[in-house]
């Protein structure tokens, strides 16, 4: 069972680092603390290196001990949270070098980069794929642990709303409540929280709304410079592509964000209502992610961007 | 007990109506359609009477037979839900002219205007209220029963978001799941969805947007020409005053809105996001509320209601 070979893993492990995604989500830093607690609970130390992540989540417990990076060069352990590639992992150098892997991730499209893979392609966070592991270690759930765990289960089910959630993920959160877990604080934090940079890119973001294909798709953007102009830092950019969503026969809504000033490549996310699968849309340019929401980099200028996305994105229209 | 005692009321009475507030949210509209279905399933009928609601709440169970009105004049039995005072339920008359009263709550600020009062403040829904008498009448939850408490459950705790949720939500939330009622369908319907109308508010709303007192205050307004321009519907203003509440570090959110054209009269709305009671405010505008949601009615052109309302605002910030 590869629940007990990873556990055999970790017990054996001197140095154990931990990595995720770039651009963290919360579920992302959620995993990466509550894994680094659960080695505490087992009694071994585990780094966090995460280079750069929003500031929404510096109220997680020991979030204060992330690194930016590490001396260790060679780690025995490197544990990747949330990731479906190795090249997607931040720093993902630590995961090459390590003298052993184990990744833990809920993507469908997860490519099995480690020695160890354990995947649940029908959970609904990579969080919630966490309390499974420690439900099997009969590992004690703290405080600490289901904050960070219901981090993930809140930010990656977007508040208890996407489809993929289960009666479990419900009784779960039950749970945690009873154990004091400050649920309400948390989705306030990570969930309805607006940085002022937000709630100014957010008005920008609609005021340029295109409405197209009979009200079915929605396309906007936001350049470097807006960015700078509102001292926009990590994460403030998050929730813009589900405004177009959310607005009503809105079957995709397709955001596209400036990499860097000056310069022709646009980060594209886009989500869907019910039926398209964006996922697949992303493909095309290089990118993936879940059936309605996804994302990838594509080269151009807005017009040109907003051309080549729309023409596949007409394609899976019905 | 009371809720022996409205089980006989409702056995006794040949004809029933079911009343709720005006501007009828989630709650209202859930809380009226599961009432009238338990009424069918202890073997009676009622009309329920809604003169207006959003389209949002037309996926309902029977939503297609709401009333805006009624041929009979005196019911034997007239049943208030999630309404604090007799003169906020729509279509009060029908209360005032009824044989008996039974009212259903779960405002603090509950007034006890009928003949039977089961109030229950500390539920985050006038639905899980309901849910708890199903419960005692071990009347079987049936999935369109669900589906209207469903509804009052997640507009009222703003998906399960607020501070009033308790772990009994989140398993109620879990068992209807289990007997197929589509919670993210629920979600998506009321919650997420804007209309176009709405979407259109959202942006002059955020355009006008002032962040006062040291970013602890916001103010904005919607005037009945903008509700004409954009075709809004009853309900399309919803949400609106979230917004402002929803940004980092503001404590007081007002939202006012001009309750008809060419007339200086505005509805306030106001949310607080920890310390500041709304309600307290509001009632001295002669409204009420919520500790963290509140209403009421000021006279007054834009500007003068503004400075009446920040005044009160600025003495309860800390």
């Amino acid at each position: 069972m590869t629940l007990d070979d990873i556990l055999e893993k970790i017990n054996k492990a001197e140095n154990i680092v931990i990595l995720t995604h770039e651009s963290p989500d919360g579920d992302a830093v959620g995993s990466s603390l509550a894994m680094q607690l659960i080695i505490e609970e087992i009694g071994k130390n585990a780094d966090v290196i995460i280079p750069e992540y929003s500031r929404l989540f510096n109220f997680l417990p020991a979030a204060n001990e992330i690194k930016k990076d590490s001396e260790i060069k060679k780690y025995d352990l490197a544990i990747g949270v949330d990731c479906t590639d190795l090249k997607r992992l931040a720093k993902y150098e630590y995961f090459e070098n390590a003298k052993a892997t184990i990744q833990i991730d809920h993507h469908g499209s997860n490519s099995m980069y480690a020695d160890l893979n354990y995947v649940n392609p029908v959970s609904p966070a990579c969080c919630e794929v966490i309390a499974g592991m420690l439900k099997y270690y009969e590992i004690n759930i703290t405080k600490d642990i289901g904050t960070c765990l219901m981090t993930g289960i809140i930010t990656d089910t977007g508040g208890f709303r996407h489809s993929s959630i289960t009666p479990e993920t419900f009784e779960f959160t039950a749970d945690l409540i009873r154990i004091g877990v400050d649920v309400p604080d948390i989705y306030k934090r990570t969930l309805r929280t607006k940085t002022r940079a937000n709630f100014e890119l957010s008005k920008r973001a609609m005021e340029r709304m295109e409405i197209l294909e009979d009200g079915k798709v929605t396309f906007t953007y936001i350049t470097k410079k807006d960015e700078d102009e509102v001292n926009a830092e990590p994460g403030d950019h998050e929730g813009l592509v589900e405004i177009g969503r959310d607005i009503e026969g809105v079957e995709v809504s397709i955001f596209i964000r400036q990499r860097e000033n000056n310069e022709d490549v646009y980060k594209i996310s886009m989500r869907s209502s019910s039926y398209v699968n964006v996922s697949d849309i992303c493909f095309i340019f290089g990118g993936g992610g879940h059936a309605k929401a996804a994302g990838a980099l594509i080269q151009g200028n807005i017009e040109q961007v907003k051309e080549k996305v729309i023409k596949e994105v007409k394609k899976a229209l019905k």
